[in-house]
């Protein structure tokens, strides 16, 4: 069995990159949004080839999480702990998915001419990535107010969604012609949601489920 | 340390009631789509009403698999099948919540007149329904062939939806007043293709992880 201090070393290990994969997320979904408004279709580009890094991140983080539960300690809130990290593990490797499809999507759009600028899509980012990051510390601190902050921007992400779309419903209706970037466009702002949503489950078991503290 | 044949119990228990959560998670989406589809709100309002069960799954499972951590076994086929269980019934609960998504949605569009008989919706929500269920005799039985083909069905899963929205957004340009009813429907079919993006991703991690057998 593990010694204390080496499992105690171990658990840092693990909040460390833990840390170090959400940043690598939250630039991904930065650099996939600049792409988009930007039109910058080398910077999505990069991102697409970049998502091998994230996947590593999962499979190294879960063996590390295996590594802690063959220690042999079976207190429940260490359990619990390392158990959720492998659930946020997941949810921060489908999140990177996202990023990359929106810089898929993005090299699509840049194909197309410019309608407008983008004023809401840009800020549904935003709030998407806030949320990913503030989600990260809640767990890592356990503290569940943070947590709760998280989860009722949920509430922000999707009435901007809703905006987008229906916004886009109009444009498309004045102009058929747009409807190809309304397309790429609904479906952008739905990766978003996605995001904002896999950070919000996690908020909520931070939230609800038992301390790890 | 618990005993050879306790263990075994204990994970014959838990993939009981992982197949006992998915077939209900599997009923509630088949029960959301035909509210839907027969305009009947009342069964719409039972499956919304109906959700603590799901959760309560989610959560008894949860402990059950923590109480197999605790076991002390640290045999890495088990560690791994005790931790991916606990990530299947994360996403599990989630369908579920999007399952309820689509009966709130189909209470609204019960509300307003019906344009047309669904086609592909219907289509859809049955490959998302038999990708949950594969999913998990996949992972039960450790079929990495099944695994294999729920994971190739999201792509017609991905290429409904687009058909799907295409078409809406096709009768919105034809007859302004349906942009409502369009709204409610390209959500309903967001969810469904996000039931079948958790199915697909736990799918992946059967064929690409290690197995536990």
């Amino acid at each position: 069995m593990a010694s204390k201090t080496q499992m105690q070393e171990q658990l840092k290990d693990l909040k460390e990159n833990l840390l170090k994969m959400s940043t690598l997320v939250e630039e991904r979904l930065r650099d996939a949004i600049q792409s988009l408004i930007k039109r910058d279709s080398q910077l999505a580009q990069r991102v697409i080839d970049r998502d091998a890094e994230i996947d590593r991140f999962d499979d190294f983080i879960d063996d590390l999480c295996l590594r802690l539960l063959r220690s042999g300690e079976t207190k429940e809130s260490y359990l619990r702990f390392v158990t959720m990290a492998m659930k946020i593990v997941t949810d921060l490797e489908r999140m990177g998915d996202h990023a990359v499809n929106i810089a898929k999507r993005a090299i699509s759009l840049n194909e197309i001419p410019e309608v407008k600028p983008y004023i809401d899509l840009p800020r549904m980012a935003e709030v998407a990535q806030s949320m990913v990051k503030d989600m990260i510390d809640a767990f890592i601190k356990s503290d569940a107010l943070l947590a709760r902050s998280v989860w009722e921007r949920d509430d922000l992400v999707d009435s901007l969604n809703d905006q987008i779309f229906r916004g886009l419903i109009t444009d498309t209706v004045r102009n058929p012609s747009t409807s190809q970037r309304a397309i790429h466009l609904v479906i952008v702002s739905r990766y978003l949601e996605r995001i904002a949503d896999h950070a919000t489950n996690i908020a909520e078991d931070i939230i609800f489920g038992s301390s790890w503290k």
